[in-house]
């Protein structure tokens, strides 16, 4: 039977299955966490939105561990708890350690405040930072 | 002269002098930008927060790149123009190339996305993510 | 007797009620949700507050569901687990079915990715986008 | 001459032309807006960028107009300027008229105001609430 | 003549007029600042905006500055260049000393940092801290 | 015997204990709240964010309950559940009372208000408060 509010493999229709699918043979694992359970109900949103991730954190010049800090870190600053729970357990999957993660959430915290710091000063951009240089 | 809201080296106290030098020896450089200029009308701020960002940022579990990219992905999380523009220039710096900065703000978008699906969606926490598991 | 933390009709004072009464004629309900009850607190805010949703969250040129979709888009950017989830009701009362609920939050999902894409590739604003030609 | 920063169409390759001329196309128009000109430095993103943008924003369940003043909603809440300005103008080319828009940041506002008035005062959820009730 | 995106005293109709007096009369002043003229597109926005501002700012149990360097708190943690350069010189009209802006951005930072660092650890409430006690 | 995720002065190390020790007796206290106990899997993290919150909230210019009141506004505009609850126990330990609190929060949710009213409308910075006027 679907727990409320989540759609379970065997209460899904084809496409919302294929997904699925897709999602354990990517991630080498025989279950689906709840946050996808839920993006089924939009099921072009649930394809659209796991292509797109599968995309983005699949190894490039990235490695998919500093891919997975780097989800981390942004969901630590939007104070996402679902996402910080989620992507903690996937980045010790991917290899963090304790000491990584408390690095981690040292340079997450230390961003959050300097970046009040410099807008509360009301700091003004060096022009040495203004050059964008994209590859010459 | 000192520039309308900054304390140029010049015009500094000897315990400002004293971070500005200490900022300019770590970074192998000769300039200050304008942060460490405008956080200088505090002095107890300048010092306290340059020695966090030093301890912080020096290599250890993760190399000062990975930091480095860290940091600019929560300002880009928290849309701070000044820090985006400095930690992309500091970034740059530590080794970060066009198609790595590519990636970073690629994992940057879609973490901004789907903590507002997570959120939205009212996902409920997974009872697998709910252990922490800190080191045993 | 008063919930902890909340001010029940029958403990809550004439200014208080007189609010609550408002509240229940206007939204043609008996019942005061647990946000009301919070801000009876202080009367002064719980009246000003209410007497401005009053008037912001009436039909005008934007109809009541639009209005209240857009509510839930702000709250949902905000991460505020309290109003996605009052006002992911108050959108269903209104009419919001649940394919419309899946059309807003891949808007919200999409809009809070491409925020952080444009901050992070620092994007300059257009020209043709500076002109605000208010009425004409 | 390419702009700093930004890619345009005669400096662009076949792929990031495909992807222009698909926005052009689309969007009925001649030109491409600073966007899409930065992310083309990473055709990947551009192209996946381009394709859910496309797909979430075209007419569904909620009309052009609805899902532009949204976008514009939820960027108004990350206070992300260049997105403020550019889906104002592409809200506005969609229909929002002077009142319309009045309206729109008047819930704007009061949303973020009492997102924060729920958080300060620790509203608890109203059990009424918790029913999500997709699709029955 | 009106500027751009605002309206000018003169160019005013007299529900605008009359809240710009009242805004001259009560802040002591011989100008209206570009917020205000901004909001004057929208009349009944400007007028509840204002009424809602003046009835919250006026001192009460808290003082007039205290109330400002909170508004300023707010204001540079969520980063709105526009707030922050206004409530800065409103708080400084006010009494507000450089040793007392330092000191409010430094908690200000400071908050910013712990509450990701509370978030990223996944931090519990502690029992003590759930007794909302208001007032015996 | 340790919770999860937390650290107890029994299992800790001299290092952490020492940070404990200190925590108690600058606050005049016998337990330590979660959130120290979670850092606690990082000393140097602990260590180094108590120093910097033990010199920061001290009373200087501003006074200890100004200091937390400014910590609260910054939580709540974050909405960092744990740190809404646990500086809403500290402001009123230092001496908030039910009204202070009403208005420090009415002071927040106005702030948020026209923090997006503000750039909703992308208000222009008046010269005016482009003087920073840093201690002549």
């Amino acid at each position: 039977m679907a727990s409320c509010g989540m759609i379970e493999y065997e209460d899904a229709n084809a496409e919302v299955r294929a997904v699925y699918d897709d999602i354990m043979a990517t991630r080498k694992t025989d279950w689906i966490n709840n946050f996808w359970k839920s993006l089924a109900h939009d099921p072009v949103t649930l394809r659209r939105t796991w292509e797109s991730v599968k995309e983005i954190m699949s190894p490039g010049e990235l490695d998919a561990l500093t891919k997975e800090m780097v989800y981390l870190a942004v969901s630590a600053t939007n104070q996402c708890g679902y996402c910080i729970a989620s992507h903690t357990a996937a980045a010790r999957k991917a290899g963090m350690t304790d000491r990584m993660l408390g690095e981690l959430l040292a340079v997450v915290g230390m961003a959050n405040e300097t970046n009040r710091l410099a807008s509360g000063y009301q700091v003004e951009i060096d022009s040495r930072f203004r050059v964008l240089d994209w590859g010459a």
